[in-house]
């Protein structure tokens, strides 16, 4: 019975009961209307019916997630239980009849979305093509960070001017670096000409170096034909990774990519902060990540500490804690990309927090871009700062013999 | 210059100035990034800037949408334009670049898509391939709501249980019958079973009556190869609707669809409500369906009168306003599909506050399945109150001498 249960995790919160409404969901979500009808007979719930499988009483709160009239909302960790027999391993199905139809449940002063628990079906998923090692290989880093950096300013550049700044990162020597998430094929910088301007920059840079740079380039595009135009673009320049905006391509762009991809598939969530930013509304990343990892994310970006935006590092930490933990393998693990103001201060606090583990990608943009030595110096303090964080040695003692580090502490850990 | 801008409203909400705030976001989401930066030109800014055009203060509120500390935080509606140039008119890159982006910001304690303004590039897009026009050629009602219906329960009936019912609906009188949205090729309703069971049923309603009924299948899976074999069963079979989640599938589902699609594509948006519950946080519906129906959907759910889930009325009707409201054409316009708790009793209301027209979908699932009188007396209870509203007569009136409305008020109405 245990292998043929989707399990998902909500926190609901409600002036009424959380118990009674963690049942009428299940009935509205699998075989219930607001009447009793002829056709819902005992056989069909039996097959097909929801069921409350726990209900974990949480505190009360006096201030409800929803505007919703009242003084004292009760809230509840509900553990739901929707036979796969019902609900198929299609991620449409999934996600309409364990989310979509959730949230819009009257009564509920809040809902949150904790988790998913699937059963071994959903293996069927292609999960990532490259994950962790596959970055590795094609990177040829290993025992630190991939260090990358992103093209900046975001949105402006000709190509030419793109080829510079790519010259100049790998120069710096940077392992990676992806167009800003903004970027896809805009009439100033189409991906062909930029392709064309910036991939022989990355071919003379390996042919002198030895060292080929992943480039991620920016082929999203709500048309799928059109993001596999993109993709084989990049495929026949010799390119092999691409950025994809995952909820600006959706579940079917996605879907579709994956099952042709020859590209390191590097994902950027924006749109994704809405869906968590209220705490006691919408998902989860250890909900959202899994349905992304399981239909092929190679790589995700996931904030940091001190992340420029909203994002609270408990968060960031809970997310990278999420995608370090296997679903059905340790390969539908993807690498976790830290990024958003990063410039290696954080890497100490990063290391302690997420398992001392390096099997991460850290981004710096400005923190590269804006060093006050210049590019290279703003990668060489990176790798300088992740250095002192696996030697368990602070920053400030690290920068004493290390200019590079020294330079960034000055100009960015100010505050 | 108009012309080439996308003009976006947002309704921000922060602790701090509402104006600050927005230009900040016009910089982030255009060139800019947390310091200065050598590559950020007067050239660059110029042709790629996004610029603040409007801020309408609006009161201050105590309470904040996200939770924040504070007790007074600050409101407006501000209007940035993006130029064409920078976006182009890939749906992917505008949600990336002025709404996904826009979500993750620091120092808003709430935001709200208000609507797009797009340029006529945007007309590209192939909008509704049938529409209100198309949805009454093929059920061949004109002068009255097309009145439909929904297969329950949900889950769990085999494909012959709901060829029984279909036959039912048919003989009631319904126009149109669907899918539950939650319904699609499970286990025990294969799509191709289901198909072969139901369509004979129409066909031969069709022989008997003259009077082919719309059936929308539920096609939708996140696999937009698999989608096209769902509705291409569909079409061999003489099919001619299909339900999308649009949610579910994503963009890229649905513009993959859309571009092979010869089926009339009945939107359901289960997952929205997350998006638009709070109103201070996420979208109001004029920006969300403006891109859906862009991409073609053709027919959209979008609650009704006393709604069975959380929706307030007043946020139906300013749906409903936007379906009917061109964006560049009268053929961009979706039939809006009014549906949820509806039994005829919302008739009156509906057509008073809706601009008095019958172009829409009325959708009854309990409210026909369990009309004291059977099917058909529910068919007919909610086509004798439209009547009763485009005549201008009380439900209580009219019921007089129509005794199938008269059962539905005694039973739905009594409350």
């Amino acid at each position: 019975m245990s292998e043929d249960m989707i399990r998902v995790t909500y926190r609901l919160e409600t002036p009424g009961d959380p118990a009674a409404l963690a049942a009428k969901i299940a009935s509205d979500q699998s075989t219930g209307t607001f009447t009793v009808l002829p056709g819902e007979t005992a056989e069909v719930k039996a097959r097909c019916a929801a069921r409350v499988l726990s209900v974990t009483t949480l505190a009360d709160t006096e201030t409800p997630s929803f505007p919703t009239e009242g003084n004292r909302f009760h809230r509840a960790d509900v553990v739901i239980g929707y036979p796969l027999e019902a609900v198929g391993t299609d991620i449409a199905a999934l996600m309409t009849i364990t989310v979509g139809g959730v949230y819009s449940v009257r009564g509920l002063s809040g809902v949150r979305v904790m988790d998913f628990d699937l059963p071994p079906a959903f293996a069927r998923h292609p999960g990532p093509q490259f994950g962790i090692d596959g970055s590795r290989a094609l990177t040829n880093v290993y025992g630190r960070p991939i260090i990358g950096s992103i093209i900046k300013p975001a949105l402006g550049l000709a190509p030419a001017d793109t080829a510079v700044m790519v010259k100049e990162l790998c120069e710096a020597g940077v392992d990676f670096i992806k167009d800003d998430e903004k970027l896809m094929s805009p009439g100033y910088s189409p991906l062909a000409d930029r392709i064309n301007a910036v991939m022989p920059v990355i071919d003379a840079h390996e042919q002198n170096t030895g060292k080929r740079v992943m480039y991620a380039w920016g082929i999203s595009s709500a048309d799928p034909d059109q993001m596999m135009e993109n993709h084989d673009l990049v495929v026949r320049a010799g390119g092999n990774a691409g950025v994809i905006n995952i909820n600006s391509i959706g579940y079917g762009g996605m879907t579709f990519l994956r099952k042709r991809s020859q590209l390191c598939l590097h994902a950027h969530r924006n749109g994704w902060d809405i869906l968590t930013r209220h705490t006691g509304l919408g998902m989860e990343f250890a909900a959202y990540g899994k349905i992304w990892r399981l239909l092929g994310v190679d790589q995700f970006q996931i904030n940091g500490i001190a992340a420029k935006y909203w994002e609270p590092d408990d968060s960031f930490v809970r997310s990278f804690q999420s995608c370090a933990t296997p679903i059905f393998s340790l390969k539908d693990r993807p690498l976790p990309v830290v990024g958003s103001g990063q410039w290696g201060g954080q890497a100490v606090e990063t290391y302690a927090r997420t398992g001392q583990t390096t099997d991460l990608m850290y981004l710096g943009g400005g923190g590269i871009h804006g060093h006050p030595g210049g590019a290279a110096s703003g990668v060489a303090a990176i790798r300088q700062a992740w250095e002192a964080a696996v030697q368990g040695v602070s920053l400030v003692d690290y920068a004493k013999d290390h200019k590079a580090l020294a330079q960034a502490l000055q100009k960015f850990g100010g505050k």
